[in-house]
């Protein structure tokens, strides 16, 4: 069985093409500038064949059809025809507290999923414009839904409640939720299986670190608690988001540079974060380069980044009353060693015996970092959220 | 030597008189509704006579020449006149980077002061009021000002700034400071004195659960972190406070309630925290007994407070890579054994081995909650902030 995986963005679009006989990927790409000037396709296939092709892509159901043409194509393409397309799995940014889980989309769902867009309005409705594009292109292909807050929704209440007035929440949906979902929950499933341990019986904390970023406390094998909340902005430092930040602060900022909401949801998404602190980028290799080269700021950004991994390490530790296993994942979780090694650093009061060495230059792979002793585990295992998409896929179109 | 220790609020003024010689108080009281109708004055004398005296209280200055009038009166008071008051402390709020000790107050203090009410515009102004009055009185007599954030500036920046673009901290002056400095310092140091201990080799959290509440990492005597911010509004669960919340959210709210920012700064210090959640009360013992009754919202706000002081703690301990003590103070701290015992539950993966019974119905008073061989000791110490600014003005005039 063949699915296509779709990430619909606002003005690109992510897919792979995946043969679930053995999970292997036939084929995946990206399309770019959807609706802008210089838009264009890029498609890789199994063995390594690379197309880009340029065009008019005014929308995103002409993006699709340039994925199905490309992966259809006689010189490019992994299929013959769309018949060999099973299903089509999308990713859905915010479910609010309407999906705990994964869904077959249909028509009820497309309307529940439309009342969630008050809640990520520059997530949901491009998200939704890939299932109305497949919908059109694929008609008697079945799609399903698999929502970045999904796997959060174990939270309780103590967890998923801001301090704020009850009605605020009744009313408006006002709570945590968290993000990233797909990957705190793959990267835990895995390292469970790689250390042959039953998930339902661990206490994980898993470290998201990508130009997104957030961390979430997982009890036997679900979500208690998670550093993004409302918004992607709470939470950890990121690229070019604050993430925690006192809220008299933010109105106090608003105040002095007399700016309204939507020039302080820029500047607390887009102008803050490594960015807003190093002023070189919010790149963390171009940061860790400048900090290497000795710029201050550069240097300040990865302590203020690192020291804040470290406290949620700690407070989601005490959440779970303990932990067996942290993970890290995500572009900047697997590849950069020194930020590990940083977070890593006097740890050893929860009973980390962290292998420095083993952990210099590691990038990208699965591997344990602790060692043979060590009480509570630390590994990398680089996230793969568009292989959950296409698993529960198949598991949903399966039972239809 | 007598000192009298002055707490100027908006509208209310609290004082305390000191004999030195032993430390002892002489005299309290509290004037309250300055520049309200129905202003009054409340004293007790050490021997507890207790008188409350009505009257037009315009002002600040006419709030301490009230003071002032019933310490030297012939009924009332307790000592036999002015000259006998050696020295004046005042508590200040906000000491911004200014101030990272007590200091006597000069003209060039003064001016300073005037320099951080912009970061404080509630609390600074009414604490000047109350210099300028003492200095109008008594003019003769050494001042000396105590800064609620004093004892936190030895912070690093990765501990005070927020990730924010970096000319908002170098413009604006906007990092955290944190508050409720004299009781962290206060509690560190008694602690460390019952213990027994070289203060300077400890790593103590201190949680201050008063109506406003915040929790301190001090390591070998030195504030590393602190949960209030810029702002008190940052950090725990309060009784009308949010704490921490998501900046994304804030906007939200802002949106949603089409508010703006003063009605938004108000939600959140006057609408939110324990009253918000519970809509029973900000005052603790009245949730408490509606949770008894069965409230749910009451018992929600109860397990919210709990869980994110537990998460701080957690958090504070990765900050200092492990802890020797955590204090408890605070009209809730000291108090609320049920909340203690909650926080306290699950934390023997710390090496904390709470004594449930003893800390059962345990009240203000100095006690450690642990069991013998617990490695980690938890203490409630009784706080006195009053004291430490007597203290810190003893030392002061001492050296003038």
């Amino acid at each position: 069985m063949n699915i296509l995986v779709v990430n619909c963005g606002s003005s690109s679009l992510k897919y792979q093409l995946f043969d679930m006989k053995d999970e292997s990927v036939l084929a995946k790409g990206i399309v770019e500038k959807i609706g802008l000037n210089g838009s264009f396709i890029k498609n890789e296939r199994a063995d390594g064949d690379k197309v880009t092709l340029n065009g008019n892509i005014y929308d995103h159901q002409q993006g699709i059809e340039y994925v199905l043409g490309v992966l259809t194509s006689e010189k490019h393409g992994s299929i013959k025809n769309l018949e060999e397309i099973d299903a089509v799995g999308h990713r859905v940014v915010h479910g609010a507290e309407a999906f705990n889980s994964s869904v077959s989309i249909t028509n009820e769902v497309i309307d529940k999923m439309e009342e969630c867009v008050d809640l990520a309005p520059l997530h949901n409705p491009p998200n939704l414009k890939g299932i109305y594009a497949i919908t059109n292109l694929l008609p008697n292909v079945p799609q399903a839904g698999v929502f970045d807050t999904a796997f959060h929704q174990s939270m309780k209440p103590e967890s998923y409640l801001y301090a704020i007035p009850y009605a605020l929440y009744t009313k408006h949906g006002i709570r945590r939720y968290g993000f990233h979902g797909s990957s705190h929950r793959y990267v835990s499933q895995r390292v469970a299986e790689l250390m042959d341990k039953d998930l339902s019986s661990m206490k994980i904390i898993t470290c998201h670190l990508g130009n997104g970023a957030s961390i979430t406390a997982i009890k036997n094998g679900k979500s208690v608690d998670t550093s993004m909340g409302l918004t992607p902005v709470e939470g950890l430092m990121m690229g070019t988001r604050c993430g925690d930040l006192d809220v008299g602060a933010l109105t106090f900022i608003m105040q002095k540079e007399d700016i309204g909401i939507n020039a302080t949801n820029t500047l607390v998404n887009k102008h803050s974060g490594v960015l807003g602190i190093s002023g070189v980028s919010s790149d963390m290799r171009e940061v860790e380069n400048a900090a290497d080269e000795g710029n201050e700021r550069a240097i300040l950004a990865l302590r203020m980044y690192e020291y804040r991994i470290k406290k949620y390490i700690g407070a989601y530790t005490a959440a779970m009353g303990g932990v067996d296993t942290i993970v890290f994942t995500g572009g900047i979780g697997e590849n950069a060693s020194e930020t590990r090694a940083n977070v890593m650093k006097d740890m050893d009061y929860l009973g980390i015996d962290f292998d420095f060495d083993k952990n210099n230059g590691v990038r990208g792979k699965e591997v344990e970092l602790t060692k043979e002793n060590s009480k509570v585990k630390v590994w990398i295992i680089p996230t793969n959220e568009e292989l959950v998409i296409a698993r529960d896929t198949l598991e949903i179109v399966s039972k239809l």
